[in-house]
């Protein structure tokens, strides 16, 4: 059963989707778009790296397997990214009032760069906040998947080639990662167990968004 | 008259060009790396954003004219192509005992970013200092240049674009900025007039780099 409209949300709603390739948050944001579209609610789906020109270009560079990338180099790509995204993006959507979904943010640089390249936590958090202009989401769905099921799930869709590129060892970082980052902000994030089915998840992820927008729904 | 060959240089010796468009650098540097090869002295010739696989792609991002690209994603840029370019060929070259001549380096974007655009100074050093593991060059020649200078020199060369894009007030505060830069730390640097002949620079160029060399020159 779907909720009521919500109506126009005021200051908007920011909410971000982490975990590791094929956890389902594509398949997820999909079911969170068509109930926000159904219900006429204002919103944004973007992504990182990505969801501006530059954005685009910059993942263009960060995905192109050619490229020879250090992990600094990689983080400060993701920060450029980012910062060009909040700024003309996620903001100006935020200050319409609307509902933002991003797929990936900066805990993914956290998670990635941080726990599982091993660059210096400190500098990445003092970056993430000048990219962001200090801007969190206001929740953040964390759908954890043991990285063997992950690996699995990909080569099954015939997209083994990124997740095969790196070992085991460094996805069972990123998953501690991830886990750990929800583990200092349980106010903030939503861990999900990404086996359950993508119906359950996508009845979980609605009721938690409800229960944390802003009381001035409609 | 040519200097007699230095031989091998142990550790290395990494000089960087600074100053406006239309200053000179090119023709400098074309000069220098001429000197070297006469002398069958062992050099890199490397720029910025640049002197990468990454870099070249991240050159091509940030002077792309259709792109929206605010000043701190533009820094982050510029520091993604510098961190990669110190690890994938200045550290490596001086490590080779080869003298570095670089076309720009981290002074730019304190300057063009900082001086220019305003972003935090203490920010700009971090994320430098990061992004260059701490190597700054033995020697940083600045050809300072009056902005309306420069702006008829590119004008002339039928370059207007750039230099004309922006304001003369931005290219006072750039101008301003590596002068100060120059004025925190002497020793680094040599600033010299712009509107002097090419050969005349050309021979103070070569006369500061000798009286910096290591002492182990042959």
């Amino acid at each position: 059963m779907l909720p009521q409209p919500l109506g126009q949300l005021d200051p908007g709603f920011f909410l971000s989707f982490e975990g590791p390739e094929g956890a389902g948050k594509s398949t997820q944001i999909a079911r969170l778009a068509r109930r926000l579209e159904e219900m006429a609610l204002p919103h944004t789906v973007t992504r990182e790296p990505g969801g501006t020109p530059l954005g685009a270009r910059v993942r263009e560079v960060l995905l192109d397997p050619q490229l020879t990338i250090d992990p600094l180099p990689e983080f400060l790509l993701y920060s450029a990214s980012r910062a060009q995204l909040v700024t003309n993006v996620i903001r100006p959507a935020l200050d319409r009032g609307e509902v933002v979904v991003c797929d990936r943010y900066a805990d993914s640089s956290l998670a990635y760069q941080g726990f599982g390249r091993g660059l210096d936590a400190a500098l990445l958090r003092d970056i993430t906040a000048a990219a962001t202009g200090g801007l969190w989401p206001n929740l953040t769905v964390l759908l954890d998947l043991d990285p063997r099921v992950g690996l699995e799930r990909a080569a099954q869709r015939g997209q083994p080639d990124r997740l095969e590129r790196t070992d085991l060892a460094f996805h069972q970082r990123l998953r501690q990662g991830f886990l750990e980052l929800a583990g200092t902000q349980p106010e903030r994030f939503l861990v999900l167990d990404g086996t359950q089915p993508a119906s359950t998840l996508e009845e979980k992820i609605w009721e938690a968004i409800q229960s944390r927008l802003p009381d001035s729904r409609g």
